[in-house]
């Protein structure tokens, strides 16, 4: 039941620095990414996998120096694009009918999305953009619990900063989210002890029958 | 393995009115959502589980017409809130605190999170707040997909037409994400005999070894 393996995640504090996820389990990690349905299917971001020490030293550095980003094994920097543009659209309609052949439904729809995204400003574009990373967020976190791989989604980074490391800007991207993955440290760990805590469903729904 | 269900959903377009979710099975999406992570553990979206048909007719109005709102069984809407506000944000400490007891940390780090949060206007606490249900909508996806019920998750639709029809203006929420759930009438889904499209891996991640 992945319910319970949802529920057995968490976001880890303390990663064990002596075990490492292994590739394959990353991979499906990645995976999972990949497969997340995203708005008109555009897939408005991009994954940086960074095993490199000193990459994930510096990005610690840059995330408030919080340690699961070298004690674990591999961080994931999720990047939305910068804003939509023409060609970003074209390649994703070209992939399209490369892959399902010529479509004039699917062209027109794509004409419209053009008219709907590029008049409006960038700001409003990349939030649309980062958005779907978030759905994206949700299916790693379930594949990594379905493994019983350890992780800590963190928003609270600085992004600029994770963007001058990852030389995210010159590419039209920005940092949104990182995921650093590893094995927790029970012994180590203050939050591992704690009961969880969510809203009970009486506040957090509403059913309309 | 949860990947093989992630490749098998797909954003099903023709749902089979005769085959409704059981309520068991939309017990366990709810589930997933209540049990997703949000930023510090917010949860600032509230969920609503909508069956009744004749306002699932009026969300279908207001969603384009499109069939899977009442062909199917169910609609969730996610509504996030409209801003973050000292009173929001102390019911979260306080049900923090009654559930873990006293913790003079917490404290200090909801002070900080309000410092942070109440001076921002309203525009960019709503987005941050719908960001983390998309992470939440990331999990019901995967467990409707484990359970094999179909759903569409869809951001196209007049979100304030469904504020009307819900009442979420008056209870400081907006509609930022609705899903219909049913079961995939698979001669009548245009859809469904064509190829599943995401980008490659090669340019959608980048390793950093």
């Amino acid at each position: 039941m992945l319910n319970e393996k949802l529920s057995w995640r968490y976001a880890t504090k303390k990663m064990d620095p002596s075990r490492p996820v292994s590739e394959d389990k990353v991979a499906q990690i990645v995976e999972a990414i990949q497969m997340a349905p995203t708005s008109s299917g555009v897939q408005p971001f991009e994954l940086f996998v960074v095993k490199n020490p000193e990459i994930r030293a510096q990005l610690r550095e840059a995330a408030y120096d919080q340690s699961q980003l070298t004690d674990g094994s591999h961080v994931l920097v999720f990047a939305a694009w910068d804003n939509y543009s023409e060609e970003r659209l074209d390649a994703v309609l070209d992939h399209n009918i490369a892959e399902r052949g010529e479509n004039a439904g699917l062209r027109d729809y794509y004409t419209k999305l053009k008219s709907m995204y590029l008049p409006r400003d960038a700001g409003t574009n990349h939030d649309h953009a980062a958005r779907q990373a978030y759905i994206a967020l949700g299916f790693a976190l379930a594949v990594a619990a379905e493994l019983e791989v350890d992780s800590t989604p963190m928003e609270g980074f600085d992004a600029d900063r994770f963007d001058e490391i990852l030389g995210l800007k010159e590419k039209g991207l920005h940092a949104v989210l990182t995921l650093p993955l590893g094995y927790r440290q029970a012994d180590a760990d203050w939050l591992l002890p704690m009961k969880k805590i969510r809203k009970p469903l009486d506040e957090l729904v509403t059913e309309i029958a």
